[in-house]
């Protein structure tokens, strides 16, 4: 019998259900409140968590890779330099075609350096007038040699320190423009995937075929979807002048967003590309404007001397930037975001209930039904007379 | 005493507990849908939420950096050209070995090109009769330099238009193969860190010792955590066979994924190599299948005629891609999570309450207990008779 | 008359406002703990999400672009080299001053290779007393060449089977140290976006101006916003000394941590540079410690011969590597982290009323007033005696 009573005592504890006793309030002020309130916030879990954020997706970021090949050739033809031709093989540094490439647009060539000694290009801090301005061993980073100590003619006029280095040394005026280049194209081929959701795409898309790939060029309006670029098109689509730019170099960004919906009902996952110079082109806080490097080219000469051809190089590096972020269903966010807005939904009462007991033309009549006040010395059970049951009980107790 | 009733009232104000007055059901059927649509809602919190999506982690994206180092070499020794020994100098471009780096297969060799003057390839466009069909100045995007405007013999029996250009041009037939790099090694280095837990890791597992990385080679089953891998192995692993792939190039992609959970009851961070072709080789929709680039060596002649050999490289560049997202415990997500559970455990009641007053046996009962309504033209507290304590005290009022 | 009824029941069942009957409990205990707990949630949700977390911000995670250009020459001139002077163009390696570069520090460099034959290097497993113990063909992977089937005096104690090659051989003993690299400085230009702000910034900061960027060198105390990096300086601030690593090479991480608040109330957004070793200097579990590579230069002879030198170049390779994520106030992040914590508060009451009807004093009296126990074989509305309404009406009814 006892553990019959304990199992029943444990069935109570366990299956009796409480729940609250409510009011039922016939306003329609207040049941206007009510609803309006619920309203809003329904309106904004749908409206914007959903249809706008999209926040009941998983997303994932974009794993991509990049291969490119330009084409074009270029003669350049000035009274500082030799006739030469250009094709894709010299003005292509590195030759791999990278998610990142150089196109070489304008250069200074040294040709013909070997190790040796040389009067120092003329500047307040190499113009000498004898020996003893020259310090031996002396090396300024800002000139081009470790100084010898002897102080040489540099021209007819001035005299300057004499430098062990590859001479002779570089002579930054007389420029080699190729500005054939503007007229090059390149082929940006980009295959990405989304781990997360096992998505492959190609910028080259599938219903496009291939004759139409050997004559089309991107155009943002007539062929927004043809992965060869005329870099003319690239650099003022990025705001710039191909030939102002040429000069000094910089860099330029190609941004491939494949931000994407892929959920099933969203359309179709298309790149995006968009054009952005990303150096400062501004001489104002600014050092060493545009972009160039130095490189050499190697030579031995028949006795086996090393000489080379130093090149400065200045062009435009493309980079091609690929970014994206995929987003699909998925529960998780879903119930985080639903938990939320249902949180919100919690509040509309407490808005209801402010509004009953403050600004209702029948508050006090709905207060009294609503709230039992027990006196704070209440022990016997007594309590404020403005609760109905509980004051009536008083009253027939004492009777 | 007006202060003392005013902080009475102030105390009243902020201390007086609000509870909602509740009804207890003793009955089983609501007990249960109650309690059975509790636990649905905490399974899912634990089941799905914590052990599948464990939401309950903080993330953070990999960073890292990688090394690779080939090894191996090889013997060319076709009709066409020269026999020549290959070692990694020779075949890996650039030579850094960088997270991307380029294997040298097959390639078209032009050696002694000087800039000069040639006959065009024949082709429709070049092809002529006279210089009449030649256009001086001309260049074709799709030829090999700018037109002289003369017409010479290309061969005995065709005549093409004289380009200005590096010749001899560039006869895309004589292939040399390095059939051997199938057996080159490489081995890849890779340190990752996930800066927000500040945790490093690299692939060589610190209970790994240097005589078994000296003959070690990675195999899936028995040296899964070997970081020497044989290129044909790498190829062969991702559906591919190596000398298809060798012939025109193509893109391999060596996926290393360091998802981790980090979390101490976890296992140990391992990295996992997967392997996957990133090119289309399939033909169809595809310009320049494979991939190639052309480079060239410069040389001066004795008289210091520059001229180069022309190399078309085709091979397979292999880029390691390093992916992964780190998960550790973190109180904000769990919160979050937790909170929006919470939400859904609110939900319960509205469930059971919609029970009880439509499906329960009771439901008359359990709803006159529960639900007090006031009748619209309530105004000296008159309510409708259902509502026990009301009517009653109407009942007395009336008396 | 029928309509207006089912109108009126729709009004009634839409805009009837149905509250909960609540209690009011003036004990001081109770309320305090209500009180107290509602204070600790309103803490954690105040301090730790929104002030330590910052989970009120949505995320975006940095696009950078990187372009590094170092300055400085060297000379060597050991007993095993001829005297050399180096500058940029010799020991920057790719040049392209990509996010990437490397420094050359240290190297083995073997001239007048030509493809020829030559006996091995002296190993166990390539000394041999006669032509038996060479296998024509024959190619080990840790060997130099191809084996012809010959054994050849290797010098006048030892003999080795003779490998078809690029000879002479490489010998790993006469390094050439380029020590004066440490004193080279490398100008680092970084322009980040956050795509999802539209936030652009670059690492020479808008106030900076170019008289000081000519000046200036990166000191974490003195100058922190100069781009201008000293070679040592970055070496030795993430612990390592440079002319150690100069010997066998090494990756060293320049980590830009780009981390922002973007709310208009937080301070500016600065870069922060850090210093890291990225690869394992440690000898133990380590293959091929240090970073080297090997590439070569070609020549050709007077008479056509290709000869080359082979260079095995140690250095160190400076990865600069952006990172961050940028926060700014989203309603969406805000809205779901304020849902959990109203989650929250809706447990308050649940701990209140735990307390309310377990421990505070008056407890019986308590939940004599909030709670109404319906009898198990309650038909005609029969309750237990401790609800005083209900009880009450039974008196009446059974009057």
């Amino acid at each position: 019998i006892k553990s019959a009573g304990c199992c029943k005592r444990f069935l109570h504890y366990a299956f009796d259900y409480e729940t609250p006793k409510t009011l039922v309030i016939p306003s329609l002020g207040v049941g206007f409140v009510f609803r309006f309130t619920q309203f809003l916030v329904v309106m904004y879990v749908v409206g914007y968590v959903c249809v706008v954020q999209k926040a009941y997706q998983d997303t994932d970021t974009v794993i991509s890779t990049v291969t490119t090949k330009v084409k074009g050739f270029a003669f350049t033809n000035t009274s500082d330099t030799e006739p030469r031709f250009w094709d894709v093989a010299d003005y292509i540094i590195p030759p791999q075609g990278d998610h990142s490439f150089f196109v070489l647009t304008n250069m200074v060539v040294t040709p013909k350096q070997v190790q040796s000694r040389c009067p120092e290009l003329p500047s307040p801090s190499t113009i000498c007038v004898d020996d003893c301005n020259c310090v031996e061993g002396h090396s300024d980073p800002r000139g081009n040699g470790i100084q010898t100590g002897l102080c040489e003619n540099y021209s007819t006029t001035a005299r300057t320190c004499e430098v062990l280095s590859w001479c002779p040394l570089e002579i930054d005026t007389k420029h080699a423009l190729l500005a054939a280049a503007e007229n090059f194209t390149v082929l940006i081929k980009n295959s990405i995937t989304y781990p997360k959701f096992n998505f492959h795409r190609r910028n080259i898309l599938p219903h496009v075929n291939s004759s139409y790939l050997k004559r089309c060029e991107f155009s943002r309006l007539t062929d927004p979807h043809c992965p060869i670029f005329r870099l003319k098109d690239i650099v003022s689509e990025a705001g710039e002048d191909f030939q102002d730019m040429a000069v000094k170099g910089g860099i330029l960004g190609i941004l491939i967003d494949w931000s994407c919906d892929l959920d099933w009902w969203a359309g179709e996952c298309l790149p995006k590309y968009s054009f952005r110079r990303l150096d400062n082109k501004h001489p104002v806080n600014n050092v060493a404007p545009g972009y160039n490097f130095r490189f050499a080219k190697y030579y031995k000469t028949a006795d086996g001397e090393e000489t080379r051809t130093l090149i400065k190089a200045y062009g435009i590096r493309f980079d091609v930037i690929v970014f994206g972020t995929a987003g699909r269903f998925s529960i998780v966010p879903t119930i985080v975001n639903l938990g939320a807005a249902l949180s919100f939904l919690s509040l509309v009462p407490v808005v209801a209930d402010w509004f009953l007991v403050t600004c209702s033309r029948k508050r006090d009549l709905y207060s009294r039904h609503k709230t039992t006040h027990l006196t704070e010395d209440a022990d016997s059970a007594s309590v404020r007379d403005f609760s109905p049951s509980l004051s009536l009980m008083n009253l027939i107790s004492t009777d």
